[in-house]
């Protein structure tokens, strides 16, 4: 008899082959049955709705007894709801507009002649199998799937088990869609259990990239328990700089809306950097804009001061305002909760941003060019922006469509990630010559051919 | 005390903190200090040549030793000689050659309005912190510096300790050229012990990318003891498909010189797939051109079966041609050996290269254009080639000007990688509005603001 952890191991390796496969077969259809797929998907999904939102309603009253226990937090319990607001709909346009976004695969992003006939085409094509790991929000299920077939990658999803009632159904949808094509059942598979998981993490022979959305220790986790490249963020520990030249207006604004337009999101600021010089000037407005927002304000010594001097009777200022210590900086807040520190100079703000970012975005509120460009050049986080709030670090506002995630890691794909980062290339190479082309034949000798690296303009490969 | 790990634990530590800081600091630099310690490098080495090429004597005399002992073999000492041929002039010809490229950084691959003074750009950038780790040739640490001080990329080498008299003159030559120039000393760094190789693998904090240039054994072992991305390949097991409507000229022509040019190369073919309509037309031709080069043939019972019909009284026949096994396949020859198999249709070749291949490179020779796009598309290496030699797939043949080594992953970037391989992005996003720019402000309500991504030509970002 197998043990627990054998049997959904053999169970990960079937799951694993069979995507790989999937993967290989869907190279030689038509990339156009990709689009049949989504729209099949939409229609499934739109015949299923009734009985997907009873399975959701049993999801949300087993999330209602964890709740009620102590065991769920209502934040949670609310992500599972697809019955709420225009999610369900928001899900359905999703799929729509993706089918929509120009084809990530197919484009040629190098060509070169060799030599007489001989041609040579780098063009983007998918990376393969993804594994997709994520929490609670059931929809997740399904934008994964749209972005995976309309990239060309075949996916193997886990969703929560919080919400496994509703997405077993909208898996059962995409199936049935993808039924309806040439391509094969396995490109979509859903896997429930994290026995799986962890035993697919160890398969690097047929997994190309983990993609894991959720929880900062779900990522950490994941990183930690794999050789596959995992494309996304753990934490989102951003900073707003400001600048000995900043301007109070924009100081202000970009602080204030870094910090509260949305703590909970990665690109919301979780420290404020201050140049000493502003300490009785502006910083004593935007600690009172961010007071007035209900921001609680974690101070090292000469920012409080400075509060303490300027501020004094502000009434918040019990409650709000504390010293910070050594774990105030480089701490995903997600909350109401903003930790500052006073630097002397521009090159001491960049040291303590590298030192303390996650190298997701950071900012600069600044008047000065130089102080801009040295920032943008020093600071090596994925974002860096000039006098703009870093909560417009993000796909949808970036103009890619759609968003796949963001990407703290440097090798692949950087900052907020759109289909583009679904892919990869491959370099093809025709010989059109009588006799076919030889490497032996070229060479710097008399007689022996040159290559003339003569560039071809193509958008698309002429063969294919 | 410390125990000897502990030591070179910390010792790695101090490197990579050093590495981390160097290129965070090198940041800030002009680029055209790159090429002015480029320069300043071949100028370094040309004054310490003959006191390069002494130490290069004691290697080869230490080398000379383990070769009469039967622990090295007389290639590897080959390698490690820099006073034969051309070497030297041509090592620091290579120095010029990349100082000459155009600068694989600082480029806008995406630049987008986002809003009326809101403006995007994504640029290239160097990657971080390149852990280079090498066997035997002495000359790749002045090659890999130069490539890494052209990218912008700081730099810790590793070369082998059969070289490392050598090494040590050729690294305080290059230590003395970045002397010369703003860019701290610590940019580029040499260490010896694979103890602090096996320290530096675990810090990923400091290290942004990993490779590995040597035998499949210490890229292998390498890939398995770090959780930093790797650039690379283990092996390379190329294939040749002769498809049902092969050109017998072209058949022998690639086929020999995919085998039998540089055998020892990883683009070399280690295997032939033979539609099984060609066992008594092509491949006799082409079997017989082989064992005139005398390759070793590890045929299936079809192709061996053939070359009894029609080749039975071939002199080499006894001593050159056997029956494969199933570890014939799958296997990294690197010498004039070749495993041959007999497939029934298109399909099965694109399973069998799939199932086999390493992903590097694999060519079909075909007359048809459907076969040909088939094989393109659903052979899932780094290369698919028409007609054409799988040893074409190089650096330079490509016409990158240099190459930092060939992939096989398929993340960040695959087959031949030329300087672009050594940068990733950011992106930098500049408001120029009176007040900043405030996410909030954003959305589809009524008086809000709305996105208008309209794109931005640019070469270059104009405030840096």
């Amino acid at each position: 008899m197998s043990t627990p952890a054998e049997s959904s191991s053999s169970s990960a390796t079937s799951i694993g082959q069979a995507a790989k496969s999937a993967f290989e077969r869907s190279q030689l259809i038509p990339t156009t049955e990709r689009i049949t797929a989504l729209e099949a998907i939409c229609t499934q999904l739109e015949a299923a709705r009734e009985s997907i939102f009873e399975a959701n309603k049993l999801d949300l009253q087993a999330a209602q007894v964890e709740v009620n226990a102590g065991r769920m937090s209502e934040s949670v319990k609310k992500r599972l709801d697809l019955t709420s607001t225009d999610k369900w709909s928001s899900m359905i346009q999703g799929v729509r507009d993706v089918a929509a976004l120009p084809d990530p695969a197919g484009n040629v992003t190098y060509a070169s002649q060799l030599h007489d006939d001989l041609e040579l085409y780098r063009v983007s094509c998918p990376i393969g199998v993804l594994l997709v790991i994520f929490e609670a929000r059931p929809e997740v299920v399904v934008n994964i799937a749209a972005l995976a077939i309309k990239s060309g990658n075949a996916a193997i999803l886990k969703g929560g088990k919080e919400s496994h009632h509703t997405t077993a159904l909208l898996a059962q949808a995409i199936a049935t869609g993808l039924s309806q094509t040439q391509i094969p059942a396995e490109f979509i598979q859903t896997i429930q259990t994290r026995a799986e998981v962890s035993s697919l993490l160890q398969l690097d022979q047929y997994i190309d990239l983990v993609i894991p959305r959720g929880s900062n220790s779900l990522v950490k986790n994941i990183q930690n328990n794999t050789r596959i490249p995992v494309m996304g963020h753990a934490d989102g520990i951003c900073h707003v700089y400001l600048d000995e030249s900043a301007d109070a207006v924009k100081a202000v604004r970009v602080v204030v809306d870094s910090k509260t337009s949305y703590p909970s999101a990665c690109n919301s600021a979780e420290t404020l950097l201050i140049h000493e010089s502003l300490l009785s000037t502006i910083w004593p407005k935007v600690a009172t804009a961010l007071l007035e927002r209900d921001v609680k304000l974690q101070c090292d010594e000469p920012s409080i001061t400075a509060l303490q001097n300027h501020i004094p009777s502000d009434p918040r200022f019990p409650s709000h305002v504390s010293p910070s210590n050594p774990e105030s900086y480089g701490t995903e807040f997600l909350t109401l909760t903003l930790s500052i520190a006073t630097v002397p100079s521009l090159h001491s703000a960049i040291r303590f941003v590298n030192l303390h970012s996650s190298h997701h975005t950071d900012t600069i509120v600044t008047e000065s060019p130089s102080s801009a460009s040295l920032f943008c050049r020093g600071v090596d986080s994925a974002g860096t922006f000039i006098n703009a709030s870093t909560r417009f670090a993000d796909g949808f506002r970036y103009g890619f469509g759609t968003e796949v995630g963001i990407s703290t890691g440097r090798i692949h794909a950087r900052g907020p990630v759109g289909l583009e980062g679904l892919v990869t290339y491959k370099y093809m190479l025709r010989s059109r010559a009588e006799d076919g082309h030889i490497a032996d034949e070229f060479g710097a000798g008399e007689g022996q051919k040159r290559f003339t690296h003569t560039k071809i303009e193509a958008a698309d490969v002429p063969f294919l």
